[in-house]
Formats: C-alpha cells, structure tokens, sequence
C-alpha cells in the first residue's frame, strides 16, 4: 500500500466525531502501527553536526515566498511576498518574510556599517554598530506592512491567493535600541520637528518622519526574531517605525538628518501617495488601518476534507494598537460569528484568530473583520471606494471575500 | 582607510557620553559618510527573485550550532548546541535552536505519518495530519531544555563558552492540538493515569508522561514559530510538554499509549535519572528548574570596547512559571543588582534581561541569579552539590560565574 493510497483510505473512510471537535479514525486491522513493521524505525537518521544552519524539511519546498514578474519591469525593485497561507501563529520566519526593494538587496559589513545623525542637532553623531550596541535595548513584536498590500485589489479581485493578495506583510520580534535615545545622544535642537531617514541602497531610499513619533516608539533594530536581520531585512541596521507603513522602515539605515519640516522627496510625493478620485492626492497616511484576512481555507489552501468539523484561519492587525475581537462570516455577511483569539496580543502586532464550526459541504463566502482596540472596525472595499475611489495602490484595508465551493476550493471574488 | 583602520579610529577615538548612556563619536572632517562618496549608492543589488527561503547574511557565517566531537562516541546520537550569545531577544530562530538525538534526524512525508492512541481508551484512533488540524489548535511560546543542559559543570567549570554549558535550550512559539482534545476524542478509561509517548525515529524513544500534566498543557505541535517543524525537531509532529525536561518532548511522535502505571523504559531508568551521593538515583524528575545565564560578555563573547558604558545581556526561564525578577552581580555576589527585563514573560517560556552599568576597566566575575514566579531562587552548583553531590549529569541549574579581565576576555570559572 503506498502512502498515497494510505492516505486516501483514511480520508475516505473518516468518521466523523460527534462532539463536534474534528474527524478521526478508528484502527484498522492490519495497519502498519499496529503491527509496527515500518521502516521507518530500522535506519539511523543523520547526526547534529550535519546542519550548523538547518532548514526546512524537503517536503516543505512549496513554502516559499513568491513574486510576480508581470507586476514590475525588473525584479531588483520589485516584491515577493510571504506565504501566508502555510504559516500559523504570529511569528513570520525570517526566512519567509517578504522582500520589497527599489534598488536591490545591499550587502554591508558590519564591522565598516555607521549610522550618522546630523542636521538639528547639539552634536552630530557617527555610530558604529558596536556603539549602537552599547545603548540599552528593547525587544518588541511589530506587524511590517507595505502601503501597497492588497493595491490590486482596488479595481476588482484580481490575484488568486492570500499569499499576493495580503502577503506583503510580516511579524517579527524585534531587538533594537529607542531611537529618541539615540537622539537625546545628539541633543535636538528646539526647531527639531522632523527626521529624514537615510538607507544606504542603490534607491537612496529617504523618508521623512514626524519627531513625535520618532520619541514616541521608533527602533533602530539590529535583530530580528533572536538572530541579526536578514540581508533583505536590512541588514546590519533598520529603523523599525511601528504600525506605519513599511516604506518608512528604512533598511541599511545609514543617516538620520533632524529638520524643521518635512523633506517632498520622491518616496513621499510621487509615490506613497493616495490619489483621490476628484485628481487629488492625501500625502503623509502613515498609519496601516486595521485589516484582517483568512489564511485558510484560501485559493492556495483548499480544504482538503470533505463535510464535517472545519477550521477557518486568519490573522489580524491594526496600526493604531491591538486587535481585541475578529469576526467571521461564512455566508457572505449574513450571519458574523466571533472569532476564537490564540496566541499573544502585542501593540500594533499580528494576532491568530480560528473559526471552528461544522460545514455542511456546500458553497461558502468566507469573510473576516477586525475590530482594533480603538473601536475601528474594518470596511468593505465598496467603503473604502466609495470614499477614495479607485485611483489608489496603497491603503486598501478592505474586508477580504473567498468563495470556497463544494469541493473546497477556493476562489477570489467581491460581493456587494 | 579600510575598514579595519576605520573601526579602530572609532573605537580609539570614541567620546563616552556623560548621560552614561554609551559611547558615540563626533563627526571627523572627511568622514566618508559627510562626504557621502562611499562605493554603496553605486550599484544595484540582488532581485526579489533570488532567494524563495531566505539565509543569514555572509557576515554571519559563525552564528551557527556547534558539536563537541569528544562528547559522544556517534554524531546521529549526541548533541549540538544553540549559539545563544549570538542571540537577542526571546525567539530562537528555526536554523539555530540545537538538536539532541539518540538515533539520527528521521525525515517523514507528512502524508503517510500517523499518530496513534491506543490502551485504555474507549477507541483506539489513527490520526492523519490532516485529522490533526481539525482540531481547534493554540499558539503558545515555551522553552525545551535538555534535562543535561549544564550537566559537564557537576564536576567543575569545563567548557568555556555559554554555547556549550547552557546552549542545550530553545524557546519557541509552538502551533498545535491540546493534547487533552485527542484524548477526550479517544476517551480516557477510569484507569488511565500514565501515558506512553513513542517516537517514529530509528532510535524507539518512549517516556512515560503522568496523565495530569497530559490534561494540562501539552501539545500536539506541528509548527514552529509560524512554519513546520523542523525535521531536526520532529517533523511533522512532536510532543510539547511544558517546562519539562526535553527528552519528553518526544520527536516524530507516532503514539501514545494509556496505561495506569508508568512503564520503567530505557530513557527514564538507565537515563534520564539522578544519581545521588549515596548512589541512590532519583526518578522521575521531570521539571526544569529557575535557571540564568549571562549570554554576553561570555568566553566567546567577549567585551569589544574598553571601559565605559558596558551592557550584560542574558536568558532566564523557569519550567514552573514565569521569571518576573533577575539579580545580576559584577563582583562575584558581594553586590547584587536588579536587571532590567525586556520583552514578552510567559509561562515556562524564556525572558531577556539587561544589565546596563559604567564599568572601571578592571576585573569583572559576572553572574545572574533567576527568581521565578513561585518564589524559588535559582542556587549556586555548591549547593546543588551539597544535596546532590557530584555523580549527576542530569538537572544543573546552579549560578554560572563568568571572570572578566581587563581586555574583556571572558573564562568559565567557579568561585565559593
């Protein structure tokens, strides 16, 4: 009997458990456990000193991030993205956290790496990553969201699959030294009201940043989820601006000017840029609003059972704080259930939510809505259009539909 | 300039802040980054298409598991160890978290792997993964520290590095199955009181596991800080059993047997118990007690700066709660100060602390001591000895002592 024929046989002949809880299956005579001839207990395995670095499993290759080649004119600045819809938990694996570039991944060593901060200042200041080291630090959880995640989805469901629809996102605990103690350092002059934050790429990305929110919670991060940041991550060095968009998370951050007003430059004007219906464009909407989706089932995930005890996944998050309640439609809207939290609640993090319930096999419109601890409730696409039209790439923070038919496949639709 | 020089100017050079904060440095004339000409705006870096599972940088070619040949007599049965000063934060990354195997890495198609309960049960099951994540699952952080984590130190300070005397340890946001559903599913007879946990790995590990820790808090995990498993930690399926001793978290978990008495296998009798002074063994001394450890400085961590603004960084965890307090000493235990924690405390899980002070340039003997949420404070190896004696290999959790010279080099030593 072959794995796959083992497999199907349990599958088919799975009885369902009548309290609700899931499916299992009573033995059958003659199954390989019961008589315990595997062979999987007659072979050593391979010894520790194999993998000084491990990695996946290689039945996990199709956990991958994935990019899109028609949505850029060169893969240097360009997107990949994380595939959400084979993680759980809140924790993106740094290996799997999507990737965005305008001007490639740069390499630095750490050793000649400085952060320089000048401008309005007491004293300007070069550190050496040894020096930012030698400040106290923190470690604090934070979703990453680009402003474009979810931008196809302004003019009609347009990308099959969680992954390039919501996967430009990813949640990582972070170990970083408080930029205002960095500040403070150089002593801000009384007309210091805003920073411009300077990677050391070929993009020469720069953003401009409030000074409040600069004191407030901004990490100059040096790890990412225990270990150093990924070179795509910025490595050795990046601001990590918490709940705003990812743009301004500047990577290989190399200089932190203090101004008295913002810079205009192009990461600020011509682009991240909400262009309104009536030709205007709102500037500076840094913070990411709350958005859910479900990670499974989803067009990459199908449900693999047939009828019977089902669980629906998801993660939420909020820009502006925690996400306190999710709710879960599986009927299109008619009907909201409240979602089952687990895992931690971390300010401006990710947060797990599972809707368990008994699916009588026919089609479903599954939909999820995050609450924020606010009291912001997530809106539909059609809200959001209605408001900003359908000009935009960035902010689109509507609520999220799969039609799932009865074979438990999923697709990517818009109701209304 | 190369880097080299550059970085000895800084550090030569370097300016100790009079806030106490850290070092820092004025801006020099001609410094590269003033005169923005460094060679790093030039060119594009590599596409978002290069790298589906992402690695470290090539800076961290030495952030990896390490193996003490001598240790064991076979690597498929010994021990690699987390590089933890290397490490920040709470989270060990998937790559890093050590492995300990008695028969080799077993790989699995999670297609064809089965986890069977059986015994004292009122229906024995096979379950599918699939039938696995049909269950309502929860996202929960723990520690695994293997029961002879620190066990060389018995006898004395032996290895010089905290990689190697406390690196048999991991913490680890876990996905999966109260362990309690399944056996409700199964039904628990009225005497069913122990269980046998079996792996599917060449080597048969079974331990037997009381049926009220089952009912707890144990898990059926098939991810791992968002992904699968690891094949080096069980994959597809391992047992978590919260703040016990690692050998319990059985690997490649294929069974689970109830039974009303523990079964006196291999790992729980001739292993995996603690010989006293008398030659009396103590049996089934499964928690892991309060533990500490200074990460950095440590013997292959040592301080790169000289006096001045200096920062002890370090893990404590406890198998019976949460760590809400760490003293940390300079000078050998005359003084004791309170480290400040940052980052998530919850049960049975990990925490950072941070010792931030001025140091004087002169010898340092550094040690940290845990106190957990129950009251416990972690003791010194004398006293552990003085109950114990020296023939245990199992269960060290006594005060590490790290001597600091003059240059910052750090050495495993004892003082009483």
């Amino acid at each position: 009997m072959s794995n796959k024929t083992s497999r199907r046989r349990f599958l088919k002949t799975g009885i369902v458990a009548g309290t609700g809880l899931a499916a299992s299956n009573a033995v059958a005579e003659g199954d390989p456990l019961i008589t315990q001839k595997q062979p999987w207990n007659q072979d050593l395995g391979s010894g520790v000193d194999e993998r000084p670095y491990g990695m996946p499993s290689a039945f996990e290759v199709d956990v991958k991030r994935r990019s899109v080649p028609w949505l850029t004119a060169d893969p240097v600045s360009s997107i990949n993205f994380t595939p959400l819809h084979e993680l759980d938990g809140i924790i993106t694996p740094n290996g799997l956290c999507f990737e965005r570039h305008h001007g490639g991944v740069a390499e630095y060593d750490p050793a000649s790496h400085r952060l320089m901060i000048n401008g309005l200042v007491d004293k300007e200041l070069v550190f050496t990553m040894e020096d930012i080291m030698r400040f106290p630090r923190e470690n604090r959880t934070y979703f990453l969201e680009c402003a474009a995640n979810s931008g196809m989805e302004w003019r009609g469901s347009q990308l099959n699959g969680c992954q390039f629809t919501h996967g430009m996102i990813h949640n990582v605990m972070y170990t970083g030294v408080p930029l205002r103690l960095l500040l403070e350092e150089a002593g801000i002059k009384s007309n210091g009201k805003w920073l411009l934050a300077e990677g050391a790429d070929a993009s020469g990305m720069t953003r401009s940043i409030p000074m409040e929110k600069a004191l407030d919670d901004c990490l100059v991060a040096f790890k990412m989820n225990g270990e150093s940041l990924r070179p795509e991550q910025g490595y050795p060095l990046r601001l990590v601006v918490p709940g705003w968009e990812g743009n301004m998370w500047v990577k290989w951050l190399r200089r932190i000017e203090v101004g008295d007003q913002p810079w205009h430059h192009r990461e600020e004007t011509s682009k991240y840029t909400d262009l309104l219906k009536d030709g205007k464009a709102r500037r500076f909407t840094w913070v990411m609003d709350a958005k859910s989706v479900i990670t499974n089932p989803s067009p990459q995930a199908p449900i693999l059972h047939s009828k019977g005890p089902t669980i629906l996944s998801g993660v939420a998050w909020s820009g502006r704080g925690t996400i306190p309640r999710v709710d879960v439609t599986i009927d299109g809207g008619k009907n909201w259930n409240t979602a089952r939290m687990s895992g931690p609640s971390f300010d401006k993090s990710m947060h797990r939510f599972y809707y368990e319930f008994n699916w009588n096999g026919s089609d479903l419109l599954v939909q999820s809505r995050a609450h924020d601890s606010t009291g912001y409730v997530q809106p539909t696409k059609d809200e959001l259009r209605f408001i900003r039209g359908k000009n935009s790439i960035y902010h689109n923070n509507g609520i999220q539909t799969w039609h799932i038919n009865t074979k438990g496949v999923a697709e990517n639709v818009e109701i209304s």
